[in-house]
């Protein structure tokens, strides 16, 4: 086996085609942290003092991610929040274990929400109820508004600075060329790492992954030991299959010109810099339950829902101090 | 049957999803005229007394593209052409002579030049050279890039100003998606409608239907009275598949958001304007036949094929005031 082409004295265990190089176990690892932190720098992600939440769903990129940010920030500075779903045979305990397991050894506290708590159906009970009311609404749109929902909330509550998701370079061009594709070109501008704060309820968001491959993670979490029961989600049918199909088209490309999806990215973030809009995209708040929404929207997409399958929409909140949650009386 | 909504006297036989209108035979062919005009005007497609030469194959787009500007601008400044590939089957004597009928009728001139004349080597000559020495060239490779050469070729020796092609929305919105996916961001720029004449040598080309949609064109043939006999090509199967899964989505996604397509190249060309470059891009010269070449290259890729190919690359010149077409001798 080669030698690696960084330290020359292990032998390589990693090729990344971007770069051509072929890395030990621990320069990769140190490659992948650097290029990590380049990127927090590069756009003020982490101030000094931050309190970072991570969303944790307990893969390995959100893993990844937790095992960057405790080895370059103060662990103390940092929480976890995973979000139960609600989905038979999907949230296991032993899953929640594993991922408190992993969290504790750096020294990082973990707050688990429930989407049934917090908002009174699980993700199963909505498919339940949207199929009982003849309706067409995918799993994945009111899981994942859901979930975006009770992480702002659990961070705004416990007074958290910024949220950390674990999306990864795959990720964030399959996103950039959907907006592109759907002729979204507002969203362009408001997916980039500069964009302004948007209400003071929204707690803004970091992707420190943003620019490593999903491959990368992968093999980042493989050598540091990380070995996740892997559960497949039972509504995997429902997910969006144009994303699937530009995933498919993009990695062909990269693999006849390793490099492009980082070109891509890059190309990104040069020309979709939010400071060149001249007016700011202001949000507003939904009549129902206080949260931002989008301009122009009365209430938020989140109550619309319930609205629509569960037949009423509530606000939730947080005991102050505990883990608790609770949700208020139910509205219309 | 409902009325047009233009006109409110004839019975509506199209509809446009982008518009929501039903329209009248007249008001559709009306629309679309005034749609080409428009952009010719916006981007000073045409000079006053520009010589425009069209790149005819017969198919409906180019056969629109012909009817709107004989009927927009004095026929007798302009000509077409046609390019023989050299192509069992696909390659017909009615085809050219239908091509010559309908543009004699809007009083157009058609110049007819075959790839075998010019360079030695039709498509089918191409296809049998390469197999024979295990190559892995696609016909469409050989066949594009000695169209483009031929027809720029043609124009610049018979004085012509402008060529004309008849690409429409979805050619211009793919090769958009197409350019962006692979990262070839500078590309963008060299196809914007405003982009600076890279070479004297190089005639600049327009594309009048750029913002008219496919099934605009076919329907636009259709009620002009135009039925090809539509051949098609026996290497299709090696057309670019990158092409034909960008073209589904995009179609997938204009269906549900009919529009799409057209806010897209807006996009486009506000983002992309040539302008914004500071340096433009010069081309450089090929040192076999003198034809511009991309930048950092001293052989283009035409002679590139033929010398990998055919084993020589020869210059073609065509005999000044005659529609002969001759080469050099072989060079190399």
């Amino acid at each position: 086996m080669p030698l690696c082409v960084r330290c020359r004295a292990k032998e390589a265990v990693v090729y990344q085609p971007h770069t051509g190089d072929r890395l030990c176990r621990v320069c990769f690892i140190s490659d992948i942290i650097a290029r990590v932190s380049r990127e927090i720098f590069r756009y003020g992600m982490i101030r000094y003092g931050d309190r970072i939440l991570i969303g944790i769903s307990g893969g390995k990129d959100s893993f990844v991610l937790l095992d960057i940010l405790s080895q370059i920030y103060d662990p103390s500075k940092l929480g976890g929040v995973t979000v139960v779903e609600g989905i038979e045979g999907y949230n296991r305990v032993e899953h929640l274990e594993e991922i408190r397991r992993s969290a504790s050894q750096r020294g990082v506290d973990i707050h688990v929400i429930s989407l049934k708590d917090l908002w009174g159906a699980s993700v199963d009970d909505m498919v339940r109820a949207s199929i009982a009311k003849g309706q067409r609404i995918s799993p994945c749109t009111y899981c994942g508004i859901h979930r975006r929902k009770s992480i702002n909330l659990v961070a705004r509550e416990l007074g958290y600075d910024r949220v950390a998701t674990a999306h990864n370079l795959d990720d964030e061009v399959q996103t950039i060329l959907i907006n592109i594709m759907r002729g979204d070109i507002d969203r362009l501008y408001m997916n980039h790492p500069l964009r302004p704060r948007l209400s003071k309820l929204f707690i803004p968001k970091i992707k420190p992954l943003r620019k490593i491959y999903e491959w990368e993670t992968a093999k980042y979490a493989y050598l540091a030991g990380y070995r996740p029961q892997e559960v497949e989600c039972p509504y995997l049918e429902h997910f969006p299959s144009l994303r699937v199909r530009i995933r498919d088209i993009v990695y062909k490309i990269e693999t006849s010109r390793p490099g492009t999806m980082l070109k891509l990215i890059e190309w990104f973030d040069r020309e979709f810099n939010p400071s060149k809009v001249e007016k700011a995209v202001k949000l507003g708040e939904c009549s129902i339950c206080g949260e931002p929404t989008s301009p122009g929207r009365s209430i938020c997409k989140s109550c619309e829902l319930q609205l629509k399958t569960l037949g009423s929409a509530r606000t939730a909140f947080l005991r102050p101090g505990t883990s608790q949650y609770g949700a208020s009386a139910l509205l219309s």
